[in-house]
């Protein structure tokens, strides 16, 4: 049994649905960003950078929504959502579990949160997210034209959740990641899931859903 | 026997320090920075982004220093430099990879091209990047007084190997990484290793030795 602390629609969204894929028994405890509780001492115990998601693994708090990913996938190898250590396309795998890790979610959370550092520059860091975004999305959706239909080929995998919950984020953007046509044609395929709408559901999304 | 496409102190750093202390076979070519190498057409046809480093594996090109990073410690498990999958500190170890690689090694993307997305905000993004930079210090600082000596406890992995190419990134930073002292005290263990002097002598690094 699992427990993830989640805002509807935040980075507990990758967990949500790997969990939901998995068919892993698991708890939702929801953690309310508005009120700031993020912040409160109990949450800070189990997640010291005070963000969610978090998940209770064998009763221990873990974070980061791309390692819970992986974590997940490799723990229920039976449910296939990661290549195995050791076959051909495991180096793909990891390659872009971190691109998405490292280019492009960072990028989104100085859109969303652009005055985090410095409040009065917050309008130039946001511009400068914009454009590193689209530049990824670029990347993405060439990657998807080349190797598609899924990001590692014909098998699902948990890059291709990761991809959709960046692309709900993208949603209210001057240019929305369903502008590139493969991922637009991935983001359907993907919504088309039971884990989908169980996700929507749980969270209570009820935009781009 | 692998191939790494380097540049000197750059990312790749992570990955010749792990294939050294793994004793694993390997050639290096260098990739001339200066001279925008990186953006030949040779080289972004393994490398789309344009980044160094680039692993060729199996003959086949990746990139992403910290999925190559995981990549290797699980082709070479006998060097015992991750956690295996399925252990307790399997979570620990696939958190703070991701860590890094999402919230500390972006900002110092900014930090060294303040300009990439809009180059009349250089000082702005640079400014912000520091701010954020010297937070996760402090994140880690702390996990390493509480869980030291190494990030994952007693013992050395490719998580420490990661802190220490970054640590060098700050040096000539306002508030480089050595002014925390847990951090100091990891840096000075790391340095006496020889992986460290084997890659200073291959890369020719002066500076931070
Ligand atoms: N590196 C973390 C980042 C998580 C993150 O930034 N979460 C946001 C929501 S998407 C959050 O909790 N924000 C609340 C806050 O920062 O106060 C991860 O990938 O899990
Ligand atoms: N996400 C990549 C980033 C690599 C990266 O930014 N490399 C820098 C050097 S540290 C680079 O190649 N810069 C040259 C350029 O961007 O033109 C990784 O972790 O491997």
């Amino acid at each position: 049994m699992y427990t993830l602390y989640y805002a509807p629609g935040s980075a507990n969204l990758l967990v949500h649905l790997a969990l939901l894929e998995i068919g892993a028994p698991h708890e939702l405890k929801r953690v309310d960003l508005d009120k700031g509780e993020q912040r409160s001492a109990a949450y800070l115990a189990i997640n010291p950078n005070g963000v969610v998601p978090t998940l209770m693994v064998d009763g221990a708090p873990h974070g980061e929504a791309a390692a819970l990913a992986m974590l997940l996938a490799e723990r229920h190898a039976e449910a296939a959502l990661a290549p195995a250590a050791g076959s051909a396309q495991r180096g793909d795998y990891l390659q872009w579990m971190f691109y998405l890790a490292n280019s492009l979610q960072p990028l989104f959370r100085q859109w969303f949160y652009p005055g985090d550092q410095l409040p009065a520059a917050a309008d130039t860091v946001q511009e400068a997210a914009r454009i590193g975004i689209e530049k990824c999305w670029s990347h993405v959706d060439a990657r998807l034209a080349a190797h598609g239909p899924y990001m590692l080929g014909e098998q699902l995998s948990v890059v291709d959740l990761y991809v959709l919950m960046l692309m709900r984020w993208s949603r209210n953007m001057p240019r929305p990641a369903t502008e590139w046509p493969q991922l637009a044609a991935l983001a359907t395929r993907l919504k088309a899931r039971a884990s989908w709408k169980q996700v929507c559901a749980a969270e209570g999304l009820t935009e781009w859903v």
